[in-house]
């Protein structure tokens, strides 16, 4: 039996992207992109809206970006069902760059904030809902932010804001299932009129069980990235979880070709998956980024050492 | 706050071993066995007793067999509070062969049955148990045997047997978080007198989460392997399972620092982990055999063909 409320969100690109400086060229997006839509997964999010007076183009690659004419150049040509979505930071989007929803290629913009951004969160997201936009906020580092601030946050996001869905976002890969029927119980608790999502980070192999657990309480929007590409150690595989998902739309076949065609090189040239430092990172509930300095040095093997900097990193 | 009675038991040579033959020599278990006595781990299993009549010594290595003698010199001037186990498969060894437990170096003896051979195994366990060892039950392939069958073998245990723990295996890596909760407080409610253990296989990176929802429930015996080595995808990752567990007596960098040493440089050689032709497997409730056998051949990444290879077998 499927719940048919449920959607599925492929991230690769963009949450893939923060390996690379989101240097996936045009072929690599259109092959994804037919892949995810012959797969029959509902959105695929190509990369972060971001101002390129904050950015330079010469550093990164289109889909730091994201402008409709690049959207396009992937789109086009295409018999697809699967919409289109970007992510924007708070703080790092012109609102004006964002046209209305009628002549963009997009249909849905996610907007990524911390508990204590989410005034700005909820003042862009509504901007964006009033433009035409499925929008989103996705709550960033969230096993930091338990305390009555997310309460708020919730609340403010229940009253306030025009969104279509409430993202519960395990940046550290920190969050055990106990931990996560907690939270997606609590938002729903709380946001009775917009759907839970949540998108899970695999430093602890945990993305995948987290997110059947939120499907268990009900969350309906799920991320998942193509053989768990992401940051650090990836996020949920979209492989394990349209095999786990009942819903007949859903066909694995075009992912696991995409895999076998593309992915496996892929992986030979960028790192990502089940890595001992972003392990220990989740299991200290610490931002990888002291992981990822790790396995760009020499020492990218000694983890009882790396373990012992994170451990006797004075407190105060 | 940790539950004292959690026992954790490494099966890294054990398991590891059906991936060579079981051609750890005897330099490489000493390291290991050095470094789980080291982090306080409760049991170290380090290979079968199996009849030298049954299987060749020149192909297989010394943890197929497993004698006192070989374990003598694994152990032999280690200072360690982490008592020894062996596994042995219905059928496969020879009762005599078995000596009392006071003349052994051996602690545990853990047989491995599928359920339709429980009567056989409990005959066994008992054997041993009057020999003076801890013992076990290991209730392999459990996802296929749910039935009826299964109650009935969990009553045969609790009222025949004199084992110690009665462990739920899935072989095939593919139960969900739910499955484990309904099996695990099933065992519960009928074997009311021996803890319940639990040996994850990781084929959708499921091993380590599952271990959690067990003890979630109250399994109190659990199996972890170094870096997760173990036949196919492998099993749950010792590392994450002692990082997870709040029991002070745990010290997590030893293990840190022979994956660094040893494992590394190992999963050059020989292959375990996250690969799709298991996680196909996994999906599908099946034997990583097949997958095994693909991952042997020219076709190891064609994995849609391999995916409709398993869709499309006849059942009748």
């Amino acid at each position: 039996m499927f719940r048919e409320q449920i959607k599925v969100l492929d991230c690769t690109i963009r949450d893939g992207g923060l390996i690379n400086n989101h240097k996936f060229d045009t072929r690599f997006v259109r092959e994804v992109y037919k892949a995810i839509s012959r797969s029959g997964v509902d959105y695929m999010e190509i990369g972060y809206r971001n101002s390129k007076n904050l950015f330079s183009p010469k550093e990164y690659g289109l889909w730091k970006f994201c402008t409709d004419e690049d959207i396009k150049k992937v789109i086009d040509g295409m018999n697809s069902n699967t919409k289109i979505s970007i992510m924007v930071d708070v703080g790092r989007v012109e609102l004006d760059d964002i046209k209305p929803e009628s002549e963009s290629p997009v249909d849905m913009i996610r907007v990524a904030s911390y508990v204590k951004d989410i005034d700005k969160a909820i003042f862009m997201a509504n901007d964006f809902a009033a433009k035409g936009y499925e929008t989103t906020i996705n709550v960033m580092a969230i096993s930091r932010d338990q305390g009555p601030e997310l309460d708020e946050a919730f609340h403010q996001v229940e009253k306030e804001s025009d969104i279509k869905v409430l993202y519960i976002v395990d940046s550290f890969g920190a969050l055990y299932q106990e931990q996560v029927e907690h939270l997606v119980k609590r938002a729903k608790s709380i946001i009775k009129t917009k759907e839970i999502g949540f998108h899970g980070h695999n430093h602890q192999q945990l993305a995948f069980s987290n997110t059947i657990e939120a499907i268990i309480h009900n969350a309906n929007y799920l991320d998942g990235t193509v053989y768990g590409i992401g940051r650090a150690a990836g996020n949920c595989p979209l492989e394990l979880l349209i095999g786990f998902l009942k819903n007949p739309k859903f066909d694995i076949r075009p992912i696991l070709d995409l895999i076998s065609r593309e992915f496996i090189p892929l992986r030979e040239k960028i790192e990502w998956g089940y890595i001992i430092p972003y392990a220990i990172a989740g299991m200290m509930n610490e931002h990888p980024r002291a992981a990822m300095a790790l396995r760009n040095s020499a020492k990218k093997e000694d983890y009882r050492e790396f373990y012992e900097s994170l451990v006797n990193t004075e407190i105060d």
